[in-house]
């Protein structure tokens, strides 16, 4: 048994959860930081047997991996309207994967 | 020397904290998620002798069980009171118990 | 590779944070509870090379290692003015070191 402590950016959270549910792994979802702020992010933890591991990693992967977006920045401070698009890197996990001595649900 | 991540609802911290107290257990509550959600969660985090792993997990069932109670549903959204009783899962806890190291409080 | 789970309060959690970063130590920060509570606290979490942990640590120790502080308690909910400072106990953390079977970043 292993569990896989995964932190992900909060925007990609909920699609991961919907993932977890879809690929019938059981997460627990924890707090999510920064309700306002950009750098937010929520951390799973999930218990695992050993050869699924790869299967949990494949899933976190799928749905959170670091990425480039265009964002349209429409709403600027001084009220200007600029039309070109700008390139932000979103997503991004980090995973620690650590072996469990007894897992119990109560 | 062993950790237990223990993740319980959020209706049965507070109790679950007294008891960790009164069991002479040192735990630290974690975030809870959730504030008016009813998926709210709080993780605790226990470091304890190997040997005294059962008796944690104990403390953590004996508050923190899944089960059943009934819920009076007096107040729903279209005005309605509804006198008949809801039989309603609450509480659970997932506990995972991992090998610790080195263990440092200062 | 060990991750090192700690435990500070949240009025160290900033200059630890920016500590970690002048030592080029990556950590990830997770919730803090209790926004208005004294209480509140913030989990970091670190992957490290075992051979860095103790390093890890020493950061840790440096900025929220358990002190007296003497507060002023201009501020008491009867309007008094106390002008007798009081001797606090600030800061405090708690660290766990457990080893990671496999790390992940995507
Ligand atoms: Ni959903
Ligand atoms: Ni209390
Ligand atoms: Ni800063």
């Amino acid at each position: 048994m292993k569990l896989v402590i995964a932190i992900v950016q909060k925007e990609d959270s909920n699609k991961l959860q919907h993932a977890f549910i879809k690929a019938n792994i059981r997460a627990t979802k924890l707090a999510t930081t920064g309700g306002f702020l950009s750098e937010g992010n929520t951390t799973f933890l999930i218990g695992t047997p050993d050869d699924q591991v790869e299967q949990v990693l494949d899933v976190i992967k799928s749905k959170s991996e670091a990425r480039e977006e265009y964002v349209q920045p429409n709403l600027i401070p001084n009220g200007m309207d600029i039309s070109i698009p700008v390139k932000v890197t979103v997503g991004g996990a980090t995973c620690f994967v650590v072996n469990v001595d007894e897992f119990k649900r109560f």
